[in-house]
């Protein structure tokens, strides 16, 4: 008999929702730089990302690697400059809600948003602050001609279930690990692999192409050199791809089951249909206060343009100095804005926590 | 006999211009930040400033000043961040030209720019970018109704000789420390002494006001308080200042000597006078490269003013980089622009002195 029965916890939507003068949506060093700025005019935030620690690109991606260009840091790593602005954002307690996306946002007849998480927290925000950098990075998608006449499933880019190959056809797309990768592993269940990719070098790890190579020496693997120019499918269900070599001579690679495996692409995701202005992928903004086309959304960071844009860390920190002053107007439009120095001011140095009086 | 003679020498002018892409006037933080991001681009600088030390107001104002606003620095003293911006920019190794102001400027008919200081160091730069903050800070001057009439060494804003005063009837205006202390010690020399300050209540150090207090209850000074409206004169010649107090009262106090403390001011000096637009006594910029109104010259920091601008040193920076990027296109119109990573670019790298290969 077992000391503990095992329970089951349904993930249950937060019964009032945080109340928050501002959502920032990406904990990166400019939506944590944010919080700094809407902490020094007395507006409280909340942070969304969806990496399971704060740092964005900086601590998943280059933790180790040195900066130059941070102003007044001859030289600072990622992580670094990330715990330095943990530190500075302390005194402003900003909630992080970490793993997690915004599924949900919506702009209420009364100015304010809003905004629902995939793990349910929701939130009653007075603006909303978008700080998501590149965005999420997203598998690169198949494009061809009547790619569209197959359901979504039909095309799939990554292996959730390994039996779903067992004794089929299979055409892998790609020339990186995961493409070599996947095909060594799936060599084994299926009936034949079409390795597809638009040159005859892969950029694997050698060990990799080695093992490849030997599976085509064996048969077990057929290569392929060429672009995909269209789908081929039969009632919905797909049945192979006409591809177009370096000689423009086109072939049609039969096969039941086709995986794409093209790298990972940053991508706006959701945000993309919300309704903001955007070009070229990126959000619009006014450079006075960093707002999109929607009033009460602004963009700071990577993931803004306006012209003159340079993706600079050092960019966004302006941006999220100009965006709290824009998120304070559009909370209070009547307040009388001016800039107190955190050198001499004894308000900032309050809301600083650095003030030898109460 | 002396061992050594003294000699005088003669400023001499440059023989040769100092060539460099760029001139900028102002070595406050975002002056030297400035250097870092030209720098980056390639491109030479050499900076003036009217200051004996590099670091503007930060290391002659507030060196010990705690600032708490610059990114990823919970805490950064005033003369620390100058310390480490110096450290940043000196791989690219700029000329420092200070204790001197500029005192000729001028575009030429090829594009470029002539620059001459008040030390008679000359520049043939590529474009001129001003940092110069606040501008100087100069004595707030007076100004009455037929100020005009007099010439302009019968209002002296310092004491350059105290035996100008001896025996005259001397008006000082003026309520803090500068005009007390000169008060108290201009009364051994004049024969009396008016001091004349908007209100009855006196900003300068208690000591001071009590002393002053004892010379008014000895007759030796006359207490004065009102508006100057209006100067009195005979061929030139002061004689005396009509003043109105809170009633509306007129009444004129007469004299020889008049000497005005009524502070500072920051100023922009000669560059008022370069034909550039001014808006409320700041230049302005586009804030795509913040370029003035003169093609090929720059301003960033304080000293700009666009919608949106707060006096931020984080948004001095990013004004910088972006400045940088004007002055390349100024230079090389027809070169490809775009940003390349310090933590990956071995270009930067290189620029930066820190690469591993040659």
């Amino acid at each position: 008999m077992a000391l503990f029965q095992s329970r089951t916890f349904n993930v249950s939507e937060n019964p009032t929702p945080i109340k928050t003068d501002a959502v920032i949506i990406g904990a990166g060093p400019v939506g944590l730089f944010q919080v700094f700025e809407l902490g020094l005019l007395d507006l409280k935030a909340e942070l969304i990302d969806s990496l399971p620690q704060p740092g964005g690109q900086c601590a998943e991606l280059y933790p180790e690697k040195p900066i130059y260009d941070i102003p007044a840091y001859p030289v600072v790593a990622a992580q670094e400059l990330i715990d330095n602005l943990m530190a500075q954002i302390k005194p402003f307690n900003a909630g992080m809600h970490l793993g997690q996306q915004v599924e949900r946002f919506e702009k209420r007849e009364d100015g304010r948003f809003t905004v629902v998480t995939s793990k349910g927290t929701s939130f009653d925000a007075g603006a909303v602050i978008i700080a998501a950098g590149l965005g999420s990075f997203l598998p690169r998608r198949l494009r061809a001609r009547n790619l569209e006449q197959l359901t979504t499933d039909q095309v799939q880019y990554k292996v959730t279930d390994r039996e779903r190959y067992r004794g089929k056809k299979l055409l892998i797309l790609g020339g990186g690990d995961s493409a070599l990768d996947w095909t060594m592993d799936l060599a084994e269940v299926a009936d034949s692999i079409a390795l597809i990719h638009r040159r005859a070098e892969y950029r694997g790890a050698p060990a990799s192409v080695a093992k490849v190579k030997a599976l085509v020496e064996a048969g077990r693997v057929q290569e392929h050199q060429g672009l995909i120019m269209e789908v081929h499918s039969e009632d919905g269900r797909f049945t192979g791809l006409e591809i177009m070599d370096l000689d423009k001579q086109r072939t049609v690679v039969e096969g039941d089951e086709v995986l794409v495996f093209w790298g990972l692409a940053p991508d706006l995701g959701p945000i993309a249909d919300w309704g903001l202005d955007i070009e070229k992928k990126q959000l619009s903004v006014d450079t006075e206060q960093f707002q999109t086309s929607l009033p009460g959304v602004f963009a700071v960071g990577d993931i803004n343009t306006y012209p003159g844009k340079k993706k600079l860390i050092l960019s966004g920190f302006h941006e999220a100095a100009l965006a709290a002053f824009g998120v304070q107007k559009y909370l209070y439009p009547d307040k009388r804005q001016f800039v107190q120095y955190t050198t001499t001011s004894p308000i900032m140095h309050k809301r600083l926590g650095v003030s030898d009086k109460d």
